[in-house]
């Protein structure tokens, strides 16, 4: 056919697509990454940076330097339109064009309102730089107007925060922010007690961290209590606005809410025009490959894959090992080997941090909570943070932090808003 | 009259009022400190934030925090909208009226264009950690449009950066841009040379850094050019769009113009109604007091003083002991103490940064250049950075940066793009 290599587009730079363009670096093929990020990031800390304990370069690490020593991988910062699967071809949003001899598709998750896209600019979510620091912004602000302002009742609810969600990203944030409250800001105002702020964790099922089992998860509330978390379960959120949320029929003051209840997969898998899942998830063959496109593969967040009658949790190392087993199939395809047997997810255990020494692990059987817990879940994100610099940058903010309650990046920044944000920043 | 304590607003949280305010902390007053970001910001090293050398809680830290045991002073994120001396009065933006016995006017300088305000979308100035953060990502992403650009001419304008403006902050940006287009973004790219990327630095005047003595001038234009930088002296600008800029009647190519030309005062100076200089500075009386308002003082780079026939510049040093003067001024008065003598700038010397180990310095006549004034400028650099904390992470980052070439905040935030710029950051 032809003698130029194969040619391998892989969009998106997060974990499944950057594990999978390493995988691929000696094989005989060209790979072109296209990210709408110039970085790869390291989401599970991407709360800390909401909760300016770090800084956006703390969790971020350009692509083009991660992969610069690697000759056979390009580079591309643009957004995917859409794909032409029968045509092989991909367009850009600057409607240029891209051909592909194999695709892997892993553009990942973004936030879902179950239907209630008016809720998005008063209940933000937390799946990108730009959201944490949006999110930072409107969590310092709001004690900032709480301090200006004069009413009592619209004092209380500057000082009202409210997290949709009661998963791992929700518990982070409700934990932080109440630790935020009652240590971070102490002395800092004179008009306002932060430790009289209210921290609401709403969660529609029975329990938080329901991946979880049941005990894990009850120890898991009782540390967000002691933090100061209110905990509420079973109460689904029926409304937001800029006042506040209604839940169980009863409206709730809360100038501040954050959305961690929902994840979509990326719209781009629509236009493969195959089977989604209710998540908008691609229902993928054993090998990852996409129904009729053998040349199509998906992986990550946007792959829904069941494993012994249960999905696939949409966690870092499920994205790797489905990097990097594309890569496997992609090379034994190229030496004309057999493929690799069907995919299986190695889980390794389940970690979720709740606040300042608390967390809650759960590996091969082995059930910890409380202090170890949490020096367990450190360890684990420090050592697998990309770069050594970034490692050494995150493991002295936390020891500044350990020690001095303090928070490195309790920075505004952002006076010309951002769209979706309804705050005026000028406003005191 | 009345038995409350003396109450003074220190309007602005840079090095004037903030130094003010730490000098007035035994003194009987009550202190309201107006800022309308939430932080004091160590502009010497800004364009290290610009640059992708430092991230921006490195060099900004919350007044709060650094107040926080400081029980006489408040703090209030908020802009002023206008001054009534009459009424002894402030007006803020949110509507908002605060009532002062003294007022100190703090709020610095702004950039300036010089009657062509057009100019301002294509040629962004930096004087806050927003400005940093838009020239971050223009700089970060003209490298991206080249790469993208199948066109070799409108490849070459994304290659070509011009920096306007040949004094300290000018030189800075020219010499670090150089650096980072010669050695970090090595090997990064598959289809432009990043080193062939042209960065002009165009002066009005005879010579860049006209503050030194002009044999140190001469010194650093040879430095930066060994750097890479085309120093272009004598040059006005005529006009600037989206395309380059004309100078001398010719048109240059240049996706990207930084403003480094010119500042003028904060427009807040206007309503004291008082005689303002060229600049927009308030003519101060000897002791930093406004003309016909003995209760109003203006210090920092709003502050147009004139010692031995020159102005005093507009540096950090000199709005430091301008805001430690007026606090003396201001508790003598209280102690029915005698007035302090005249204000008088204690000039320490005058340095620059050039880039990797090139700088100069003029201390006390002590004239240096090249590897070992760049030691000298980094060591008081970090030595004067406020907080612990601050210091030892862009120690680190410095140090990282020495040996790598790699600048630690290649992060190209701000997907949702702020107002003023004109670039869509989706577009490739």
């Amino acid at each position: 056919m032809t003698t130029a290599p194969q040619r391998i587009v892989i969009v998106g730079g997060g974990f499944a697509g950057l594990w999978a363009t390493r995988a691929l670096r000696d094989a005989p093929v060209s790979i072109l990454l296209i990210d709408r990020a110039n970085h790869h990031l390291f989401q599970p800390l991407l709360y800390q940076v909401a909760t300016a304990g770090l800084s956006s370069p703390d969790i971020a690490a350009p692509l083009r330097h991660i992969l610069r020593r690697q000759n056979n991988v390009e580079v591309r910062m643009a957004t995917v339109a859409r794909i032409e699967p029968d045509a092989r071809r991909l367009h850009l949003d600057d409607g240029s064009v891209v051909d592909y001899d194999t695709l892997l598709l892993a553009s990942g998750a973004t936030h879902a309102y179950f239907g209630h896209d008016d809720w998005a600019p008063f209940a933000p979510g937390l799946k990108t730089l730009d959201d944490a620091l949006l999110l930072r912004r409107r969590l310092l602000l709001a004690f900032e107007h709480a301090e200006a302002e004069t009413d009592s009742a619209r004092r209380e609810a500057w000082l009202s925060f409210a997290i949709v969600g009661g998963g791992p990203t929700g518990v982070e944030l409700a934990g932080t922010l109440a630790e935020i409250a009652r240590h971070t800001l102490k002395r800092e105002f004179r008009r306002i007690d932060p430790a009289s702020a209210r921290v609401r964790l709403i969660e529609a099922g029975p329990r938080i961290l329901s991946s979880f089992p049941a005990a894990l998860s009850a120890r898991a509330q009782k540390q967000l209590e002691r933090l100061g978390v209110e905990v509420v379960t079973g109460a689904a959120v029926e409304a937001i606005d800029a006042q506040g949320y209604r839940s169980g029929g009863a409206f709730v003051p809360a100038r501040t809410v954050v959305w961690a209840a929902g994840v979509a997969a990326s719209p781009l898998a629509r236009s493969l025009g195959v089977e989604l899942d209710r998540a908008g998830r691609v229902r993928v063959l054993p090998d990852l490959s996409v129904p009729g496109h053998p040349e199509i593969f998906v992986a990550g967040d946007l792959a829904s894959v069941v494993q012994d009658g249960k999905p696939v949790p949409g966690v870092a190392p499920a994205a790797k090992q489905m990097g990097n087993y594309v890569a496997r199939v992609v090379r034994n395809r190229l030496a004309a080997c057999p493929a690799p047997p069907p995919f299986r997810y190695r889980d390794h255990g389940n970690l979720a941090t709740i606040g300042r020494m608390a967390a809650i692990v759960d590996v091969h059987g082995w059930k910890l909570s409380g202090l170890f817990a949490w020096w367990f879940w450190l360890a684990a994100h420090v050592f697998f943070l990309i770069g050594f610099r970034n490692r050494l940058s995150v493991l002295i903010n936390w020891a500044v932090a350990y020690w001095s309650y303090q928070r490195a990046a309790r920075i505004i920044i952002g006076h010309k808003a951002a769209s979706g944000d309804n705050e005026s920043v000028d406003a005191g």
